[in-house]
């Protein structure tokens, strides 16, 4: 039963609740300091340099890296969970049809809630870690294959079957063009993907565990995931840094353009990061990857940033602005043959990832997350005026 | 830019966030010690005793009740957005097949996702306030159709178009049924819409401005706030409440019954609330419409009440145990012949205008919500190890 407790002391905390420890978490930090971040004891990017991405989403659902066994086990596993039911497939026409001016995430969004209710995902407070577990790798193993059927019917497209023999980087480059990734471009992508599985408390991380918060399944949870990852102001900027090099230009408009914005007090987009302090160490391995395939995009990319980032300490001495982990992703993904639209779905079928970690961790602590309001209008009650 | 500031300080605060302030609003407030809430400056249960649900929906989301010219204007404009778009009713007969077994709000999160998306939903910060309420408006108008769509759709049932004569409450009821329903039932109904409509920063009010404040689109921030409000520890009582009244059964065994469940250490649903410490006043104000219907449900429904406030008293003395919204709201539901599993749903039917306003009033604001957590696990780096 409910404990009636007497209405809590209000507590005031910064705005946004930055800084506001919500949970604890063995999931990952980072450190904006340092600019490093991991996931659970390992640094996240020397797991993107050294594992695959199957590899890194055992390490966070089940808490380890994966033997050989239990490689092969989680490879076949998560190979199979990306065939959808049939009654899904048979809706995703529809649903690219009425959400084609709405963008992927809109979509993905319909077709994550529809694949949850078709599996029959139960509240999470009334099942066992491991049918968590089961629901959150079925939800994720199927969002690239949502994400590229609707993309592909969108564009008048059939969709691609998923294959099983790919890993999950592969067949995600697979089924958007239906034909099998060069071994480069398929690394690179499952670098970028494995690189942004997860970055601490974000606005979709918390949504989710909000949710989850409430006793919901895991379905409700990551679609409003997706729902908080699909404003703007969390993300939708890697196709914009790519907009702002298209906007340049050339080189030698680099430093107008430039000054022109940051003196109107505009944002740069693919600069500053509200936590990192030092380069962000997602962008710096990013560069890495763009470098080796080269060439004048390439190029120009890290002739921007070199001026940029001069004008911005010039203009804004001490703070330390750096190109953030959308720079270089814009740049890897455009060198992939990722269309520009699909630059945030692809980092929302790595988060997805992150977010199901999240999720499981959170179901382990069922208390509500609810928090208060201050109210700040008229003195009530005032008495209710008669009908006009 | 975004301003590159140093990692901020952690603040400590109560689990689940109980007490803490996220935001200023003018929207409400309970009064958990005075067992009192209201909308703006109104009391919610005077407002629930002498206004149909438009004047109060008209209230929340531009601030002022109507006069009788803007009455008129907003009865016709919320009838209008009841039509589904073409592209949405089309496909609610596979949604109400693949969402067969996880329940009508799994449904409702599904075509609501889909509905936004149709309907060309933008992200909040892109479009003015104007266009946001257009947007709140069409989604909250349109969720009693499509509730009850998917729910006949469930039956083998073909869905009854909206009628423009109807107010909101009694069109829900036709469209649930297919008669009008008589004006006691259809006022009762509204009554309890309208009691229900906001109570301060539940966890779905606050998952709706998450979503918000990453400047997602009005679709995004109800469909999140519909997950969270599925989670049982949120929305899914009302129905538990009346199965304990068929579960005690007859007035001989209510003694025992409660006994056992209270020494066991059991909940029991529909007593006991978070915030209040006196009777629930939307409990008082349900008791008292179905008092007005009377019937043997009722009768027993009140001994029920009046014995476990009794026990209660007795064995959690000073706890201040009395029934919540939901007891009430469970009997006056099954009296105006709502069938259990549209209990929540049609809690849905209401909240969703509280979320509406909640996701208007936090789009002025626009600061993204991103708290922190804490890691507690190994100390990190740890070399990763080489592939096994």
């Amino acid at each position: 039963m409910p404990i009636n407790r007497a209405a809590t002391a209000s507590v005031d905390v910064p705005r946004g609740l930055a800084g506001v420890v919500v949970t604890d978490t063995v999931l990952g930090d980072v450190r904006g300091v340092e600019g490093f971040y991991h996931y659970r004891q390992y640094s996240a990017v020397d797991l993107a340099r050294t594992r695959g991405f199957e590899d890194v989403w055992h390490l966070l659902v089940h808490g380890e890296l994966p033997d050989a066994t239990q490689r092969s086990a989680f490879l076949a596993r998560t190979a199979e969970l990306r065939r959808l039911p049939v009654e899904v497939r048979a809706v995703l026409p529809a649903i690219a049809a009425a959400s084609g001016g709405s963008g992927a995430l809109a979509g993905m969004r319909t077709a994550l809630s529809l694949l949850g209710a078709a599996l029959g995902f139960r509240p999470v407070y009334d099942i066992d870690a491991e049918q968590r577990r089961a629901d959150a790798l079925a939800a994720s193993a199927a969002v690239p294959t949502l994400l590229t059927a609707l993309h592909r019917l969108g564009q008048g497209l059939e969709p691609i079957e998923p294959r099983d023999d790919l890993p999950y980087a592969a067949n995600y480059l697979y089924m958007l063009t239906g034909s099998e990734p060069d071994a480069d471009r398929a690394r690179a992508i499952e670098q970028y993907l494995i690189s942004t599985i997860d970055h601490g408390f974000n606005a979709s991380t918390f949504t989710a565990r909000v949710i989850t918060s409430t006793g919901a399944d895991v379905a409700a949870c990551l679609v409003g995931a997706v729902g908080a990852l699909s404003g703007p102001l969390h993300g939708g900027a890697p196709s914009r840094a790519l907009d702002t090099l298209d906007a340049i230009g050339t080189p030698d408009r680099i430093d107008s353009w430039i000054r022109e914005r940051v003196l109107a007090g505009d944002r740069i987009m693919g600069f500053g990061h509200p936590v990192y302090r030092t380069e962000d160490p997602r962008s710096r391995m990013l560069r890495g990857i763009a470098q080796q395939f080269g060439g004048p995009l390439v190029d120009f990319a890290v002739e921007v940033e070199r001026h940029v980032e001069a004008i911005l300490a010039e203009l804004k001495p001490g703070r330390e602005l750096h190109t953030n982990v959308e720079f270089y992703a814009g740049v890897v993904m455009e060198l992939c043959g990722l269309p520009r639209e699909m630059f945030t779905p692809t980092f929302a079928a790595a988060r997805v990832v992150g977010w199901s970690a999240n999720i499981l961790e959170q179901a382990e602590d069922p208390k509500i997350i609810r928090p208060a309001a201050r109210y700040v209008g008229p003195g009530a009650p005032v008495a209710v005026p008669a009908v006009a």
